[in-house]
C-alpha cells in the first residue's frame, strides 16, 4: 500500500458542506490500496501499519484531488485559427459562416476524419490536460450529426477509454446544431435524432449522458424535451448547454428534466437559478467559451448565493473555447465570476464530479474513492489562483499510479 | 558564429510598416556573433561562409524575438492574497485599506526588506519569465516611497541588471502613492520628490525613466507635470500610469510631456488618443490589472484604429495583477482588447521595446540587435494564441546564449 507523505496543504474537497468549505488537512498523508484510497489524515495519526508501505515525498506540495474536466468537445477534425482572428477583427458568426468557417467546418472535418486519426488527436490532449492536473475528462460527441458519423465519434471516446488511464465520461450531443443536410427541415433532424440517433447509442452503450444545445439559434425547448425524454427512457442521464446566448428557459428544463447539469448559463434568469436549485442540477460554468466568444462572462456568485453547486469546466473545443487550459478557467471563474478559489477548486473536482454522476468515485481524496491527485506548486488554493503562473502541477498520480510528467 | 536553422516560421517583429505585420519569413535561419545577430534570411540563402559554424536546429518551432515585459513593479515585500479574496467577496478598497490591505501594506513589507532579500525574490521571478520566452523586463520602484527606500529598490535593480542575463531598464516611481506619513501633506510629499528623491536617483545613474500614477486617488495631472519636469531636466525620461479609473487627462498629459509611454488606459478619451497618437506616444495595455481588478479592459482597437503602437505588458504588482504570465496577457489583449495576435505580438517586443526605448537594441530579429529568442510550439502567432497552452515556450536564446531551462 504506498502512500503520499509531507502533504503541506491538502484540500480534500469532501462534499460535505459549503461551497467554499474544502476541508483542509494540514501536514497530511494519504494511504492507496491498487486504485483506492484507504486512509488520508494528519501525517501524525498514521496507523503504525502504513509505516512500511512504499512512501512518495509530497516535498510540503499542496495536494488536492485530481481536476476533473465535466465539459469538453475532446475529439474533433480540423482547427478553426481563422475564424479567430476574423472574430477579433469583428466579423459577425454570419460572415464567418459565409467564410466556410464555424461549426459546420468542423462537422465536415471531422467526418472526414477516421476513427484512428480522431483518436491520435484526442490522446495528446489528453496526455497534455494530465499534466496540468486533470485526470477526469467529459467528451461529448456532437460533430457527426449522423447515426455513422456520431458513433464514430462516440467510438472514439470508447476507444481512449478502454486504452488511457485519464477517468472518461462520454456524452451524446446529437442535438449540437442542425447538419446543413437538414437546414430546411429541423423537424426532420429531431425526428432522426429521437428514432435512430439515441436508439443506436444506447444499444452500443456508448454515452451515460445525453445533452441538447438549447437556445434560439440552436435546438428548442420543445425539441429538447423530446429529444432528452427520449434519451432518458433510452437510460441515458439528461444535460444541457443552455442561456448561453439568450434566456431562453434552458435552465428551467433542466430542472424540470432533473438533469446532471446545466452549462453555459450566461444569460440565466433568476427563475432559472431558483429552478435548478431547487432540483439540485449543478451549474456548469465556461469561462474560457465567454473569452474566447467576447461575450459577458457568467457572475457565478449569483448561483452560489442561491445555493447553487457550480462547477468549473474548458468547454474545449474548436471554435468557442480552443484551450484545453482548466486551471487558467479556474482563475478566471474568479477573477470573472466571483467565485472564491477554493469554490473553483470545488468546481473543479468535487462539484464537476457531480456533474458527471461520478461524485461517488472521483472528486475528493476519501476513503474507498480512487486515488487521483495533483501536486501542485503553491501553498493553498488562494495563493495558487491569486499569483497565477502557467503550470505549476507538480506531480500527478492516477488510480494510484504516478504518472511519467516528462516533455 | 553560432546559428538557428530550420525554423518554421520566423515573426522578425521589424517596426516598419504597420502593426500587424509581423515581416513573416518562412524556413528561416539566423546567425549571430557574441550577442548580436548578424544575419536574418531563407536558409536556402545562408551565405556559404556560415555554413560550417555551430548550428542549433529549431526543429521548425516559430521563432520571435524574445518577448519584452515593458511594465512590472517586479522587487517587493510581501503578498497580497487575502486582498485578491476579499476583492472576489466584493469588499471595497476602503474596507481592504482597513484590514491592512492595499498598496501601503506592500511599502510596508517592502521597506521590512532587505536589499538581499528583495534581490533574491526578484531573481527566482526573473528565471521565470525567462522560461516562458522574455528577455526583456522593466522594474518600477514605487514601495519605497522615502529616498532611501527608493533608492535601495532601485539598487536592487541594478544589482539585478549587473548579474542576471535578462535586459533590465528601471524606473523611478516614487510617485506611485503618498506614504503614510505625508498622508495629510501631499504637497509636501510632492516636495519631497522633487527636491530630494529625484536628485539623488539621477546622481547615483539608477534610473532612465520616471512615472507617476496620475488619478483622482493618487497624483494630479498638474502634480505630475511638475515631477514629470524636474525629472525630465535631471535626464529621466517621462512615463505614465494613466486612465486606469478616471479619464482624468494622463493621456494628453502623456502627450505633452512626449511621454515614451502612456499605461493602463482603461479609461482614455478620444481626446487622450487623438493627443497620444500626434505625440507619437507608444499606449501600453495591462489586461491582467483589469482582469484581477474586475474592471472593464481597455479596448486596445480604438487605440490601433487611430495609429497608436499598443504595447503589451504584465503590469506584475502584488496587488492588482499578481502574474508575471506575459504570454496570458497577450491573449487576454486579443480576446478582451481585440488586438489580433500578429498585432499582440508586435505588442509584446517590438513596441514593447519602443516604450521602453529600446527599440534599436532589442524587440525583434534584425541584423545589429541582441540575439534574443524564443522558440514557440506554435505554427504561427494565430494559432499559439488561438489554441492557448500554459507554457509554449521551448527554448530561449538570450544575448546569443542557449538558457538551461530546466526545471
Ligand atoms: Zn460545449
Ligand atoms: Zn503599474
Amino acid at each position: 500500500m504506498p502512500k503520499l507523505t509531507n502533504i503541506g496543504y491538502l484540500a480534500t474537497c469532501r462534499q460535505e458542506g459549503r461551497q467554499h468549505e474544502i476541508h483542509l488537512i494540514e501536514d497530511a498523508a494519504i494511504v492507496w490500496k491498487g486504485d483506492k484510497i484507504v486512509w488520508v489524515g494528519n501525517e501524525v495519526d498514521l496507523p503504525a501499519e502504513y509505516e512500511d508501505e512504499k512512501t512518495f515525498d509530497a516535498e510540503q506540495a499542496m495536494v488536492i484531488p485530481g481536476l476533473v474536466d465535466c465539459h469538453t468537445h475532446l475529439a474533433f477534425g480540423g482547427w478553426r485559427p481563422d475564424e479567430f482572428e476574423m472574430r477579433l477583427k469583428g466579423k459577425s458568426y454570419l460572415e464567418i459562416a459565409k467564410a466556410g468557417g464555424g461549426i459546420l467546418s468542423t462537422v465536415r472535418e471531422t467526418r472526414e476524419a477516421t476513427v484512428e486519426e480522431l483518436y491520435e488527436k484526442a490522446s495528446g490532449f489528453l496526455s497534455e490536460m494530465v499534466r496540468l492536473g486533470v485526470t477526469a475528462v467529459e467528451c461529448k460527441s456532437g460533430y457527426g450529426l449522423s447515426v455513422e458519423e456520431e458513433l464514430k465519434i462516440l467510438e472514439v471516446y470508447r476507444r481512449l477509454s478502454e486504452e488511457q488511464p485519464v477517468h472518461m465520461v462520454s456524452t451524446f450531443l446529437g442535438a449540437h446544431t442542425f447538419p446543413a443536410e437538414y437546414r430546411e427541415d429541423h423537424t426532420a433532424y429531431v425526428d432522426l435524432v429521437i428514432n435512430e440517433m439515441i436508439p443506436a447509442v444506447a444499444e452500443a452503450g456508448l454515452a451515460e449522458f445525453c445533452d441538447v444545445f438549447v437556445e434560439d439559434s440552436a435546438f428548442s425547448v420543445e425539441d429538447a424535451r423530446r429529444i432528452l425524454v427520449s434519451a432518458q427512457a433510452a437510460g441515458m442521464v439528461p444535460k444541457l448547454h443552455a442561456d448561453q446566448l439568450t434566456s431562453c428557459g434552458g435552465a428551467e428544463l433542466a430542472a424540470e428534466m432533473e438533469a446532471a447539469s446545466a452549462d453555459h448559463l450566461e444569460k440565466i434568469s433568476d427563475k432559472g437559478i431558483l429552478a435548478m436549485a431547487e432540483a439540485g442540477v449543478v451549474g456548469v460554468t465556461l469561462p474560457l467559451a465567454s473569452l474566447y466568444t467576447q461575450e459577458t462572462p457568467l457572475d457565478c456568485r449569483r448561483l452560489v448565493d442561491a445555493g447553487l453547486e457550480v462547477a468549473v469546466a474548458t468547454d474545449f473545443n474548436p471554435g468557442s473555447a480552443p484551450t484545453f487550459d482548466l486551471p487558467l478557467a479556474m482563475m478566471l471563474a474568479c477573477n470573472q465570476g466571483r467565485l472564491t478559489p477554493l469554490e473553483a477548486l470545488k468546481g473543479a473536482t468535487i462539484y464537476a464530479a457531480k456533474a458527471i454522476h461520478r461524485q461517488r468515485e472521483i472528486g475528493s481524496i476519501e476513503p474507498g474513492k480512487s486515488a487521483d491527485f495533483a501536486l501542485i506548486d503553491a501553498p493553498d488554493p488562494n495563493f495558487w489562483m491569486y499569483h497565477f503562473r502557467p503550470n505549476t502541477c507538480r506531480e500527478v498520480f492516477l488510480k494510484g499510479e504516478k504518472l511519467n510528467m516528462g516533455g
